[in-house]
């Protein structure tokens, strides 16, 4: 049976986990939700509404963590994306969730802002975005400086990971939203990192043609 | 070394970690946020200053669920959080995720703009809020009917969970914000399961004294 995944390609979601299925080659059915029904047949497994979904067989996965340690364990490849070691795999799992709600959740609210009708929208959301943005920016820096130090590239671990599959979408929105001050050169040089592995470029690469639909203005650069 | 979580016992995500304590006895200090000098403790530990924080020796844990899953390796008790098949356990991480995301965070707008001042609030929150609890609540309910006639009392697998710590508060704090309404009777059953299991009836006990800081207004009602 052939995995099917729900998904759209500028959703920053979405690439969190088309990331892992590039790194291990794993064949998958893209199942576009622009594409006529689409949609509808996801509301049918997952009446939340939101994607990106796996199906495996007659198996709905929501939420992208979950989705990709369903991978793991059921169309392992290459390249796995939780370190087999229970610290290092602790380690992963709470920069998953550093990445998720400090960075993409954190900038959310000024997205949700921009698409509503102009007289509709909240003027204090910025403020209460930023102030939050430049919190995680300077945590990260720091941490991404240390592991420079250790020697390490990627964010957790030892290895490319479940953390990085969440940390490139989200710094790569997060600094089109709300750049990242260039005093923060180690996570400005993590950024780069990330937009220059394979998989990372793919998923901006597929993601281009739909630019005008970023709310606040794609700027003219990845 | 004695374990320290920086907390607050009205705080839902402090609630999260401290029912697993609660559940296997573990010994800890409980640092609480509002006692002198402790939060700028927590914030040099943790600058983004969200809590609970977790400090094992000179290790610092943040995040919820990534709390758990280090207590679950390095202080395990009697009943574990993670189950240990795989399959179990992804199942447990993905409904942590929907409680997590579906209703606590769902809920959070509306919290925090009832938090502002009266002439900075945004007029709009409410119906978004609504409407998204809607869809969770419902899908909610269908879950746990489903539960009942495959004859399991909690959220995933075949024990009390993660999930059942993420459920916990996220169902205890968004009925209040918007009730849960009378036809989920599975829902309404299983959140009234919750508040009966001894760790979070405790949870809930310690923190009756700080409902007038509910910003929506405490209903006279667990």
């Amino acid at each position: 049976m052939t995995l099917q995944l729900f998904a759209h390609p500028f959703s920053s979601y979405c690439w969190k986990v088309l990331i892992p299925l590039y790194e291990n080659g794993t064949a998958f059915e893209y199942r576009h939700i622009e594409h006529e029904g689409v949609f509808a047949e996801l509301a049918g497994y997952w009446s939340i509404g939101k994607f990106p979904v796996l199906r495996d067989g007659d198996k709905t996965i929501v939420e992208t963590s979950a989705i990709i340690e369903h991978l793991q364990i059921h169309h392992p490849g290459p390249v796995p994306m939780i370190p087999a070691d229970p610290d290092a795999a602790i380690e992963v799992r709470m920069m998953d969730r550093i990445f998720d709600n400090y960075v993409m959740n954190a900038m959310q609210p000024l997205v949700n802002n921009a698409i509503r009708p102009e007289e509709k929208r909240d003027p204090y959301v910025a403020e209460g975005v930023h102030a939050a943005l430049d919190k995680s920016y300077a945590w990260l820096d720091a941490h991404m400086a240390q592991r420079e130090q250790d020697g390490r590239e990627w964010a957790a671990a030892d290895q490319f990971s479940l953390a990085d599959c969440a940390a490139a979408p989200s710094l790569f929105y997060a600094d089109w939203a709300y750049p990242i001050p260039a005093q923060f050169e180690h996570l400005k040089a993590y950024r780069a990192r990330l937009l220059a592995r394979p998989s990372v470029a793919r998923a901006v690469d597929e993601a281009r043609p739909y630019r005008s639909y970023f709310p606040l203005g794609a700027p003219d650069r990845d």
